[in-house]
């Protein structure tokens, strides 16, 4: 069984300010991939001043012939956009943001797209512009534990 | 001089913590009001478990007559959502929640749309449906400050 971490707020806000350290992209958009690019959009959008943060969705499904199946929806209008910075908390398959990435640029092909995640894994099929560390174990965001425990 | 009060990540989670127990509303959608409710709108996307979690972004700005005007951009598109819960941090003057609240029912009448904000003051045009503690002070959030001190 795969070991489990509990990663809280406090680690999140110290490795936010490694991550600013390494971005070296002037950006003038935030793109959270919803939902586990939130908050991190919400910290570096007030870091920057930047007030064009956008959320992008995403759904997994099984489609009819097993397979499984990614849809990107809630595609944000980045036409007064140039330079978009996407973030998400874990780039782990890497299926969800390659998948992101390459609408978005389909749609948009004159504008610059880079990527900053918290966690990244180094079996993923693209690794972000920008991350901090690897996942070794499941990790257990405290956006998604912290409410549990009422 | 106005008093400034620091707002933790501890705080927030034991608010939110008394907020989900406050709503007594079903609904299947969270929008954030960008940037305030993005962080609230993860949690609680998370706690509710709800994927629909998108943003809505206002800006103000001074227009031609002086007059503080304020724009709402980045409408998500809610054909597949029925009710919606709109979040934000606090509820100061009303202005943004109003404009957001009539955009949005204007945009979609058949809809049915709840408002939530951690903070709220008696003072605004518009009470949040469901809020937790009265602005006494000005609030320094924590996703404000916490990357400065770098």
């Amino acid at each position: 069984m795969k070991e489990k971490k509990y990663y809280s707020y406090s680690e999140f806000r110290d490795d936010l300010k490694l991550l600013v350290q390494k971005i070296d992209y002037k950006f003038d958009t935030i793109i959270a991939i919803a939902r586990g690019g939130l908050s991190i959009a919400q910290l570096l959008g007030e870091y920057y001043n930047i007030r064009k943060v956008y959320s992008i969705n995403t759904i997994g499904y099984n489609g009819e012939q097993k397979l499984d199946k990614t849809e990107i929806f809630n595609i944000p209008n980045l036409d007064n956009s140039q330079n978009i910075l996407i973030v998400d908390d874990i780039v782990d398959s890497g299926d969800t943001l390659i998948l992101t990435l390459n609408k978005l640029k389909e749609i948009y092909p004159q504008k610059k797209f880079k990527t900053a995640s918290i966690f990244y894994k180094p079996s993923a099929i693209i690794q972000p512009n920008y991350s901090i560390k690897e996942a070794k174990e499941w990790i257990e965001f405290f956006w998604s534990e912290d409410l549990k425990l009422i």
